[in-house]
């Protein structure tokens, strides 16, 4: 196995990024249970995101939602942030929740519609640049509900053209991650549904557009650490946006839904040697019915408990086995680090970086969770997501 | 092949159930597009559900869902819908969208949680009594999102109390149909999942508890229509919840996404004899990004074209081969119903029944589209699904 | 957490049945790979199954398959079982590999081949009793691959009979465990496809009639544990088949493709205080690629791990935060069970049982790979699954 | 709607191309049933594929399998063919049934096996020159069962290698069309999964390297219509290997568990101007319980069905809707071609050809079927799938 010590200095110098939406009222189309203590502003999240990272130690970036996050100071926000140890990660436009966007974005039909999504993203790049983040993280939930209503290969057209007037207006230090997403909220078709889609508009760009792997976008029985080594072979990962799910994009904590999986994700990450480098590791859940900078945190160590096992993989041994066709063997070397209990490690490098070594027990006793509560109530007011009441 | 005039008469007889909540304005957890029309009130959606039977002349009846419908004199409402050739149908109870239903309703682990549902379901039970309507349908959004988070264990005992208790007040001509649903809202274990744990409670019921089912509500690949065969052989199947599905429960138009699987559970249905009968034919979908009175006719139609293909089947000649183990020869059979295009007929039979032959057509005439545009504006004010505007 | 003591004496007291099929060369239907050292004989399968509970000491029993270990005595293959302190388990009758079953067993159109079926079945029975097994387990090919090919109620009224017939044919200390696969050999309609329809026989059959959930054998999404909890509520779990799948019967290692989901499994099996009792934990494996003993030693390993874990939760903390509707409290209860490194408390209790506490190493270290492939060459003449050769 | 002569004269020129290996026994793992008549030769296969063309008068080539098809002589082989109106389609090579295919071919860790995977695909190259075919269909079956069996990213690297050297090979005017499958028979990670790393590796290799899109080889839930689409726009859809499946590869007749879907296919084909040219049509089936040479009949008819009813889109129409935005008019025009019988048209249509209107009742009137079966009786010696035989 890989040295203890070395196994600490990497998993130390791991950095996971915050989604701000996180620690908001979230829910599903039936209901949006507020709770208590729900982050009502862009602050608030990124005090919230601070928290989280007070207590794990590796999570000093927080990705904005715009307009969600949209306040009338970027820069004093970036200020704020920077005033507790964050800085602004990853901005991310919003082209679904506009009355407009009903049949689209980049992709509509209307090139007027188009032109709007278009002014968004450079508004957002202009964002970007202000608080010094250097990724644009693209979602699109363009698609179709019913065969026919509209031309996909049209689409495909609209498409590109749009990415590639992103592209164009892309700051030089900045990178274009181009997420996909098998479907929701579309139900027919998705104008990016898979990795391959996202990839080929990538290479056609260039190569500071990339695609971003969220591990809830797949179809069921997908093997998504497949797609992560292919991606990362041909240096086309731009990041991750990380959760969990049993079904659909059901957006649960990382790792609580499948941590073995989430442990072949990050073996194939180590493996290729991109722990430390330009992939950006981001957090992207809802916590609908639990407390969320809780959940924050429990997500933060999953990811790292993950990281950890796939840091004690006996790496020689694994390469000797693979190369004698040693179906079992070779499989043991990784089912011993999956199987090792890498808490200990983790409580260690905590100790030794000064934060407590459980960090969920840490945060309990500070008070935090009440304190916000009394302070915020249950939250903005999210509207219900039932479209039944008036 | 049936004798047309049959085949005729039967599809005369059909009864397809309308829901109220397919007239208000729907969306997904990302946005509820306010569409032009949309009904505002319990009376509103009574009304549209009229004149979607007053194109089609086979849906006479309309769900209602407490307490979206609620209103305050329910007497009325029922008179509101005869006066218009309707009547109430099915009552929905809503256990899912108050805050106490956070962790569940009926498997809620706080015995005053269930108690409020039993309440809210005893209630709905006593308006399906003064609406003369026969069906109560339960669907329960029960569930957990995180394994160990409740015990799915105790979560069935308690259930199968308060089903009991439900049975219990169940009016003596009233039926219970307990529908079931892979997931969602839930996202790791759901209550009642599928057929099997719904057919199981409703045997322990007694013979007025019945499954209903969605036809978005199955994991990937299952097949329908060998669950409503079995369940019609054990005369255990209450009820249809129609609507079509790519991917999840999408809620798109019935025979929409997959018009062949509805030819086959209409074909398992004829084939049973149940076309006539308790079976209760309800639509339940969402239209999300399109017209939703339009939508319905389409829909109603739809069910027609696949009843009128499984009426058309050569049963005797379907027989023959299938004794004879001639697999492509039975299997041609049910093709050539299927491949029948069963508009003419369908037209001729609205024509016989004083009705345009092409309902679509007569409704876009009718001009009744742009009135309710211009009366109602774009629905009632359903909150954004979007979680993150304040 | 539950004492060491106690966990140590509830998995020494164990039992985990092999079937003989695992020890002979399968493959799919691209290619059946011919093993060194793969078993030719019933004789050579109960061997190699003694060998595995040789170095595990929890496996002493192993299930056959009729007619692939058809003998001319069967008392004396059970005395040469029991000659290496084994026992004969489950008898699984083949009614799928008859040339008259192209169309199905029980359910077959055709009444003689019914009655062929069902002599069989009573031979197996017979065998049963022969070799003092309580257990007849039965897995149906049945099914159609086109629709209308035959009729899928008309199939459920023959299964119905032929199930009764074997019943009443039913040793008293015999169970019938009826077991449910979703497709495969079968691709439109499946006869008894899911558990639901398991069930649903087993009760209009009688007491002694049991569910056999084989982990495998399930739609995509299928949380498999929830059925488990289900049917131990109802006391019709008769009995598993454990392997591990991807994608669909991939009859993979148990605990391979998704060891948390087997955690999962056994602790609602503990939580039921199933582990001691009627259950039969059986491995249902094909090792297509990889040795065969080893792949058997490594999957009642892979089952001991997870029942550990499974025993070792703390069970009050999980109740009380149950009670709390504390969501991530309770699921951390869960998850630190899971995350426990197991393998040292095994290795312990191996010790205590006389065994080397590293069985694989064990195994490896006597030479029987080597001998067995020695003796047999690549095992039975297994023809070629593929059909392009003459 | 479309001009039906010209719809007629775009029909007639179709061209879907026949396999060899539907003609000879097929199975599931479980059983390979003997059919009565099954071809036992490759020159009875092309002999069965030209009763096929006569009565179709559509599918005038046949594709090879090879070893399945070795023959002494392929030039003699191919006159044969010529001799009957046929000509040799696309030649598939078999990486997947020797001894020393077991951990894959091109992705072998022993360079010797990569090495005599690509010495057999160059003998293919060769046959493909000696019979004038001008595609190799590569389909790989490589991949793993165990996570950490393989480096997934080195075997990546080995393909692209494999692939380079076959694509230096490939003569002037021929195209590699390289296959991508979801799983199967690898359990764990397959090394070409899906579209995405198919294109991909098409890409690096160049212009005459093209995707085969096997309509039975996705994951569940995936739009093929979109990857049809999508890989037109880029010139990169080499051809399509046809069948249809409602569970994994279940590899039966195209159009027969979701004709719906084959219409959506066709249309993205007609739409983008694809049905003449470079697209090869190919059928790609196993007929495990039924008469095989009927079963192509029938799949070449149901291809062609779709295609009538994709001709039969107005166009006009259906641009004028989408471009408005109006979701339910456009899908009324795609679903009023679906809706048509369209098989009064092809009637004529054959008449127009000289052909019987009802090929498949004009073949069973031919007695072929029962001819062949008392010449060949139950085809060529099939190994039995099962593998508990001895």
């Amino acid at each position: 196995m890989a040295s203890t010590g070395l196994v600490k200095e990497r998993l130390r110098n791991q950095r996971i990024e915050l989604a701000s939406w996180s620690f908001g009222n979230t829910g599903t189309r039936f209901k949006v249970f507020p709770l208590p203590g729900a982050a009502r502003t862009a602050y608030e999240k990124v005090d919230d995101a601070a928290t989280v990272h007070h207590f794990t130690g590796v999570a000093p970036s927080v990705a904005l939602h715009i307009p969600w996050d949209a306040v009338d100071d970027y820069v004093d926000l970036a200020k704020h942030a920077a005033s507790q140890g964050m800085r602004i990660g990853a901005i991310n436009p919003n082209l679904f929740q506009d009355e407009d966007y009903r049949l689209g974005s980049l992709c509509h039909p209307d090139p007027a519609v188009r032109a709007k999504a278009l002014a968004h993203v450079r508004e957002c790049l202009s964002i970007a640049e202000s608080v010094g983040s250097g990724i644009l993280s693209l979602w699109l939930a363009d698609g179709t509900n019913y065969p026919g209503q509209d031309s996909m290969a049209a689409r495909q057209e609209r498409l590109h053209e749009g990415l590639q007037e992103i592209y164009r207006s892309l700051p030089a230090a900045t990178r274009l991650l181009l997420e996909y997403k098998f479907f929701e909220p579309a139900f027919y078709h998705t104008d990016v549904p898979d990795w391959g889609t996202s990839y080929s508009h990538c290479l056609r760009l260039g190569e500071r557009a990339q695609v971003l792997v969220d591990t809830g976008h797949h179809a069921p029985g997908t093997n998504i650490e497949f797609i992560v080594a292919f991606l990362l072979g041909q240096q086309r990962l731009g990041g991750f946006h990380f959760n969990s799910r049993n079904y659909a994009d059901d957006d649960l904590m990382v790792g609580a839904a499948d941590p073995f999986e989430l442990f072949l994700i990050m073996r194939e990450v180590v493996a290729a040697g991109a722990l430390e480098g330009q992939v950006a590791f981001m957090l992207d859940q809802c916590h609908n019915i639990e407390p969320k900078v809780r959940a924050q945190i429990r997500s933060v160590m999953n990811v790292q408990e993950a990281t950890a096992k796939a840091l004690l993989v006996d790496e020689p041994a694994l390469a000797r086995a693979q190369a004698e066709g040693d179906v079992l063997g070779a499989n043991a070397v990784l089912m011993d680090a999956f199987s090792t209990d890498v808490r200990p490690l983790l409580a260690e490098l905590r100790e030794d970086m000064g934060l407590d070594p459980d960090p969920m027990a840490a945060y309990l006793r500070s008070g935090h969770e009440g304190r916000i509560a009394a302070e915020r109530g249950t939250g903005s007011q999210a509207g219900p997501a039932g479209w039944g009441y008036a």
